[in-house]
């Protein structure tokens, strides 16, 4: 597997993207609508945001996925079309069936997805012309792939994308994708959508199961505040550009999850590392608990703690507050064989702190906390940001 | 019931308390020691963290408890003895025995309790001296009360105390009772120490059963961030001084369990108040869910968003955070049933924003966030406070 220079959802052959701006957003001159476009139809799979509000765009999906092959995720920002009751679903509608039209495909052939303030209707006027534009300016050209990944992006300080190409019996594919994020990433894929393309011919339903997959192991291990929101999608599209065939079981099925899983992974973690007012990226890994449901749970707890999360942004190694989150976790340990391990320095063994200093282990922009329960032999992992004042001063100066 | 002014843990007749300096704290003549002390044996009940990393004084009256009746308890702030190993159990036992033999009564008859950092050990020494400082400074008046407040607190900004008067069969009894709180409270009684005593007579069992009951109803719905500690312990000691005794049912349980309940409601709710950088209190009353175990899974974790503790504070009357916490907080509900109320103002009703300004519902020191989700009958709440810049001040800047 080779990691391309670059990357980008139009690495995989056969896709196009356009974008626009059409004022949706507040910034004036910002783009807000990307459209990504299939050359022919495209086996589809798609995880959404198990939150029980969940957005129109959402529903809508829902309700065509899975089914025909799609042709295009239209994707609007600064407004998420959620707790927009009716009239907001018939909003997702019309988008979809505009973009197809545009087209020419079915309607139910087009998927979409928005982000950005909520309980406000679409403005419809201003997203029809968006959508035009952006699709009069479909392009395989990298800078169309540019143009997108920013109209996606609302808090986000930066465009976050990825591509890998691998191959199976010799024929080469790859997978490139996109994504946004910043504030209330968590588990269960929090205000977070990802789009991702390949070129790799998949049967639909082996598309799913591996994109549920990937999904789990990375998109669901990030958190930022541990709030979900009404929108989070991912999506991933396989056209057969590439006439590479990945197949049910063997090797070509493993390089093919193994590049969904690089791209996935790295978009998760581009997202963690720009969560709202984040200093330094967190990893948490769990070993040695009973079950890796446990191991999970151990390491989201870690995660998740306000007070884990503000020690690592003051440049604290405090092993008691790892160590007391574990604790109230849920997760099965034996208190006097657990450990803890903050990058390369062990601050806690037996039962005792060890006394060592691991302040120099949090200097850096990535942190790795590493905790043995001694329960048992299952593993799990977390990806988070530190706690800071700036997330404080975003999500409180914010205003409805 | 009548609410006694300036109730304190000598409010019930028959305790003393007595307080001490021996220098635990770093901050030089800061009160760091207290002792209760029943002036007969009481019937005694206690409910601790669920924490699987429970510090020493918990084994160690989890060992004692329940058993004899207890004659008193010694606190110590400072110094958690958490993650010290045997040692810490040791010195737990022998802080114990100490006390007692300073009372003239059996080593089982004392329980412990210490709030502080974690992982270093008790400076014994020290120790020995506080207490039996405290032992020598033991009185029946309300300014013994005060000094044993202040000996507990850690980075509480203030005392909390509280006592109630009722009878039972034209009986007068009374519940005091003093807590310290702060930082990492949450369910499960993190980092949180509540000593109630009544001259009530009360059987150990029915005791513990009413203890329990409060606790789950007060101390267990507060949450400051989430995280819960290693030393949470709250203690009921009846020394049956008043001649009023608790039946097992009937008007006089329930006058009791009453009068417990405000006593615990009260200081729960002062330790919340307190919380640390916490500008306003925040109750999350959630109606219309299908158990009590799903209300309280959604008023805990809309009081736990980030997001939605970020808004208060920044006086943002933001029902989208409140809504989408519902939604994921995993409670069935009715979207276009649920409704929010943000003090007296609907916010969100019929899946819908209504449109209402409520930040001046934002403007006291008391936020009431209500939710219905439509689904079904059941109620719960959950106290917590803002989330400030203060907050990750006080808990970035603090250092192992």
């Amino acid at each position: 597997m080779k990691v391309l220079q670059d990357g980008s959802i139009l690495s995989a052959r056969g896709f196009q993207a356009g974008w626009s701006c059409c004022g949706i957003k507040s910034t004036p001159g910002a783009p807000d609508v990307a459209l990504v476009v299939s050359e022919r139809p495209a086996a589809a799979a798609a995880v959404f945001t198990r939150n029980r509000f969940a957005a129109a765009p959402v529903l809508y999906d829902r309700s065509i996925l899975p089914g025909e092959e799609l042709r295009a995720v239209v994707v609007n920002a600064g407004n998420a079309n959620a707790c927009t009751g009716p009239r907001g679903l018939e909003d997702a509608r019309e988008t979809a069936a505009l973009a197809a039209s545009l087209i020419g495909c079915g309607p139910a052939q087009v998927a979409v997805a928005s982000t950005g303030i909520i309980g406000h209707p679409l403005p419809m006027e201003r997203l029809r012309r968006g959508v035009e534009d952006a699709f009069d300016a479909l392009s395989a050209e990298p800078h169309a792939a540019r143009g997108a990944e920013k109209a996606i992006m609302t808090t986000d300080t930066r465009p976050k994308a990825c591509a890998v190409e691998a191959e199976i019996d010799g024929k080469p594919f790859r997978i490139g994708g996109m994504a946004k994020g910043s504030g209330m990433i968590a588990p269960n894929m929090a205000t977070m959508l990802a789009f991702l393309t390949t070129d790799a011919r998949v049967p639909a339903e082996l598309l799913r199961q591996m994109l549920a997959s990937a999904a789990e192991r990375t998109f669901n291990r990030v958190t930022v505040d541990g709030d979900s929101s009404t929108n989070d999608s991912v999506f991933l599209l396989a056209n057969g550009e590439s006439g590479a065939t990945v197949p049910e079981a063997g090797a070509g099925r493993e390089a093919f999850q193994e590049a969904l899983l690089h791209v996935a992974g790295e978009l998760a973690r581009a997202i963690v590392r720009d969560g709202e007012g984040a200093t330094k990226s967190i990893e948490v890994r769990v070993a040695g608990a009973l079950t890796e449901e446990e191991a999970q749970l151990c390491a989201r707890a870690i995660a998740e703690s306000q007070l884990v999360k503000c020690a690592v942004g003051g440049g604290d190694p405090n092993w008691g507050r790892v160590v007391c989150a574990a604790g109230y976790s849920g997760a099965e340990l034996q208190p006097e064989l657990t450990r803890v391990d903050i990058g390369s320095v062990t601050v806690f063994r037996d039962g005792l702190p060890t006394g060592a200093d691991a302040a120099s282990e949090l200097g850096g922009s990535d942190v790795l906390i590493r905790v043995h329960l001694g329960a048992g032999q299952a593993e799990g992992a977390v990806w988070t940001c530190d706690l800071t004042k700036e997330y404080v001063d975003i999500n409180s100066m914010y205003h409805t």
